[in-house]
């Protein structure tokens, strides 16, 4: 079996309100030396399948046909065997 | 500066509804091969601090005050010099 983390964040261009609102948060708090906050998604999905390439293509379809929006996001992902 | 990679987890004892949900769009898309889903955040957090204690200890802090809830929530990160 393989477990996949995916990393999801928006694209650079794309305004992250959530974000921003973080930073003003730390600021607000006395954290005044962090310039950015981007928030994005950390997903952690268990396969049931025999071997790494299998797996890498199932992700990256899984990632393109509902866990990421392409339009506004990017991914990366790693797999580890357990 | 730094830049500050958060992985935020729900811890395992959790209920993750928002998993829950996608396992079973998953399943419904013919992806029945997927026996669990986990979704958290991956918080990128950028620091204008010298150097790399001082900015492991700020990330501590922040998550400690704000970032993570540490009741429900595990959490690990990576700094990276920029």
């Amino acid at each position: 079996m393989f477990q996949a983390k995916i990393y999801v964040t928006l694209r650079k261009s794309v305004l992250d309100p959530q974000g921003g609102v973080v930073r003003k948060s730390l600021y607000a708090m006395g954290y005044q030396n962090v310039p950015e906050v981007r928030i994005g998604r950390y997903m952690v999905v268990d396969l049931e399948v025999a071997d790494q390439d299998a797996a890498a293509k199932q992700v990256r379809d899984m990632c393109d046909k509902l866990l990421v929006n392409p339009v506004i996001e990017d991914y990366t992902f790693e797999l580890v065997e357990v």
